[in-house]
């Protein structure tokens, strides 16, 4: 049968995640899954806030259940978008409305809606390395072309210069993750300054306006006082994805947004493109009970501490036993540098001491490995000994 | 900002729907929503089964928090799975198993995700009049080709000699909807078998495998002792969509699979691409608590009896009065014939009684409107002396 190959490819190839994922549940059978040391999935590991549940049932027990489960408008709940905007507005001050945002299933669909909105075939999307992989997949379903920017190795920040080398006349937007998977980055205000103060500049030269799409899943996950710039306070042109997969550990329920700065060129039109690229891939409107339920859990959080301890004790123990690796401000992950500077390499010498870590070179930077630490503490704990052995067969102490 | 035209077009296009709900709205706070007979919508008027709520509350109570609201594996939980094939396979014995079912956010996503999966550009896709409107959105979004297949207009069966005369080297699929809407009609096996054998006749002589799509979120909405053939028994590249939005009341939950017929010609191939086209529509799960849910209902059904009670009521109500309109035997919608044989004549006509209905040319049949009875028995009841007063205007009587 003469499918879509394409979509063929994109379904045929296992992601290394998933394989790696796979492996680990094979090995757990085997020796014990207490003796697998699982860093590789970003899965939020901390329960979600026990509001969302009680909320959950709240609504059950005191809705009509036929107004609870059905259609909202396609851009979401009405109620549920004025809250989001006043939540929006009290916290980062942009005087944004309701008319600005679009309830999505998600970061995926946020992304995927947003490019294939403002997107022509084979314009240009720049990404900072290192990147999310599937903003490749977002990025090309859209017809859209992938430019990778390079990061000043040092610290993960953006390199200024690289990416003013990177800009096109074909360049339609950037993606701006922070705090950043995976390497759990939080870019500075200097960084967003330099950024934004090159795409007004380029914007100029070139005669087009360049947006700047901010994918900020992780907003909320930050570890002390670092402040995250909201986008939009520094750039026109700004669409801000967001998701409350994380900041609820919500994952599976599909549930976040698209917000369109005020400030917005032609703000009307890119929300009637974002309108009918919603309805060309297929969504209807925002899972409605959910709506519901984040609407009343827009101030709540779940354990930011969990996942500072894990962070605290990952990233000493691993800079003890002689890693190379940025402290990260948010997200939950560690960006390692494999000794060997060989990322598949480590990974495979990891996997020998059942340590499962994720090799990161399709995400824009050759030799790092991810570690996700929003396991359980305890799992950090025994596996000290493992990432130990690890560290002898590098010679790193 | 040059944005994406097309999706700027779809989103900015209001549906005649919406402005038919929008006027109701508006009519309602002028002259009291009693006095406003809103039949526009197709939005499911029953409750859900109780076992919906109760489930949702159970699940909360004792279930993992963090497992409940997380990913599941991008084609569904296996356990759902499971249970959606034990169903499948207890009911009409088509012999599926898991791995060929692929839970999806409705469907719409169903639809969007299939076709997208084996359309390549300007491939044809057959539909058959009247057809849900939003079909062309679906096909022209995976850059296939709308090809209408006319009814017989005295059942609205299928008109086999003209679906037959469509048929071209370009085919790649059609879409069978029933029971359907608008009509109401279930395609009973005579004309289901005619479908088929041209299928096959047609697929041998040009060389190709066309596909069989099935929409069915309407299959147990059906009245008296109805057979809905299952498709797959009928023939080999079959992909069943279904959703629960109708069978369980639930279409602002959006969950709902697609299934893939084990006897499909490289079945283990469309079931991938049907994999990758869901990551490049941005969808990563279907919402995760929901897939539970439906788990423990697949037995479960909304009061059919009183839809049943609506289409009986209206239905004869109309016909006593001198309306021409095919008795439907699913679905929850009359298709009702202008009396001028101009539809959008017959609608503003009852938009002056305070009747919305919807003006169908767009659905691919002139001269038709739709009626929708997911509504209260009693708002039927209070729009019958203002029906009464259309058909006068119409002197049907």
């Amino acid at each position: 049968m003469n499918i879509n190959k394409k979509m063929l490819e994109l379904g045929s190839k296992r992601s290394i995640i998933r394989e790696i994922f796979e492996f680990g549940k094979i090995r757990a059978s085997e020796i014990g899954k207490e003796n697998v040391y699982d860093f590789s999935l970003g899965n939020p590991s901390v329960k979600p806030p026990k509001k969302v549940d009680e909320t959950i049932v709240s609504l059950v027990n005191n809705c009509n259940s036929t107004a609870l489960h059905g259609y909202t408008s396609a851009t979401g709940d009405l109620e549920v978008r004025k809250a989001i905007t006043n939540n929006i507005n009290k916290r980062f001050n942009v005087g944004i409305n309701e008319n600005l945002i679009y309830m999505t299933c998600g970061a995926a669909a946020s992304l995927s809606i947003t490019l294939r909105a403002i997107l022509n075939e084979d314009e240009e999307v720049i990404v900072f390395a290192p990147f999310f992989t599937e903003y490749r997949v977002f990025i090309e379903s859209a017809f859209g072309k992938v430019v990778v920017s390079n990061p000043l190795e040092k610290d993960f920040q953006i390199d200024l210069a690289d990416f003013e080398s990177k800009i096109t006349p074909k360049t339609k937007a950037i993606i701006l993750n922070s705090p950043n998977n995976p390497s759990g980055v939080v870019y500075n205000e200097q960084t967003i300054k330099g950024v934004c103060q090159i795409l007004n500049k380029k914007s100029k030269e070139f005669g087009t306006e360049i947006v700047l799409i901010s994918d900020e899943p992780y907003r909320e996950l930050v570890y002390g006082d670092i402040n995250v710039p909201y986008l939009m306070n520094y750039y026109n042109n700004c669409i801000v994805c967001y998701s409350f997969s994380k900041s609820l550990s919500l994952p599976g329920e599909r549930i976040g947004y698209i917000a369109i700065s005020p400030k917005l060129t032609e703000v009307k039109n890119v929300y009637n493109a974002i309108c009918g690229a919603g309805r060309a891939l297929g969504y209807v409107c925002a899972p409605s009970m959910f709506q519901k339920v984040i609407k009343e859990c827009l101030d709540c959080s779940v354990d930011i501490e969990s996942y500072k301890k894990n962070r605290d004790l990952l990233y000493n123990s691993l800079v003890k036993l002689g890693f190379n690796c940025i402290k990260p401000d948010g997200a939950f992950y560690l960006f390692v540098k494999s000794p060997s500077n060989d990322a598949f390499d480590m990974y495979e010498k990891a996997k020998q001491f059942n340590i499962l870590i994720v090799p990161c070179d399709d995400f824009g930077i050759k030799g790092y490995c991810r570690i996700s630490y929003c396991v359980a503490y305890d799992m950090i704990e025994r596996s000290i000994p493992a990432f130990e052995k690890l560290a002898k067969v590098y010679k790193l102490n």
